[in-house]
């Protein structure tokens, strides 16, 4: 099967639909009819998942209430069997967590006229999970009153920049 | 061709390789020919490119001096045709420039007893390039004096939170 130049809008218009999807709880159960029951493959963070029944399972148990997202880039290429391979970059925050960025690959499979999910790979970019903290930026306020020739610390405030949205 | 059971090993073991090519600038121009001279994509920041004369070119074109990365993540899974589908979440760092997230992924695919990368995706995780400004930090200090039974504003100093690191 030859390259399909559509990649593009193939790869746009299934992550449209596959996140329309996913971010609403009624529909999320019905991306299920999206993967194939035994030639499809799933890696969420880290756990390795084949089969649609058993990804239908994972996504079932998906706790969270509410989701939001901004995906920043979606590159796609065509594969040489007609399907598409399809690279998401984006953000995504669920419930009052902190947003995240996370990356998902996704390889589109061609059956007849449409497509199925081969491949889904899901990672959240948790690159701080190290013993130290991470960097804060602060903000500190001092007023010097003057005293003598010189001065004092009349004043002084100290606040680390935690954001809500950050 | 079935799905090959090393699929884990041969994941990390070629993205070992390949980054000790690509981050060593005498090994780089060798990284060639782990690409096919027709059969290989590259998504290099969203910029398509197509064969191994000109992923050369594109490699040869990057101006850092030294790089430096860490590995987050390492996901691979076994593909229907004995390639390896390796998706990678790390960060880097070129020269003296902030270290960024980066993810990159690679579709290997079987030749004779080895594989070339048939799919090349990478992308560096910048969330904050859209078109209006991304939302920032800021801090904003005032000093109010008594005036009467009121107060007027004294002091007023305001800094956007913008950090060489953020």
């Amino acid at each position: 099967m030859a390259l399909n130049p559509q990649y593009e809008e193939i790869g746009k218009g299934f992550v449209t639909q596959y996140y329309a999807m996913f971010d609403d709880p009624q529909q999320r159960p019905n991306l299920v009819n999206l993967y194939n029951a035994e030639l499809s493959f799933m890696s969420f963070e880290g756990q390795q998942i084949q089969g649609a029944a058993k990804i239908l399972e994972k996504l079932q148990g998906l706790t969270f209430q509410k989701i939001s997202r901004a995906l920043t880039a979606v590159d796609s290429q065509p594969m040489f069997d007609g399907g598409v391979l399809i690279n998401v970059l984006g953000r995504l925050q669920t419930d009052d967590d902190q947003p995240h960025a996370y990356t998902q690959t996704f390889v589109l499979k061609p059956i007849g006229t449409s497509f199925f999910v081969q491949h889904d790979v899901f990672r959240l970019a948790l690159h701080d999970m190290c013993d130290d903290d991470p960097p804060h930026a602060y903000s500190q306020v001092f007023v010097l009153k003057p005293l003598g020739t010189s001065f004092f610390c009349a004043h002084d405030i100290f606040r680390l920049c935690i954001h809500n949205s950050a």
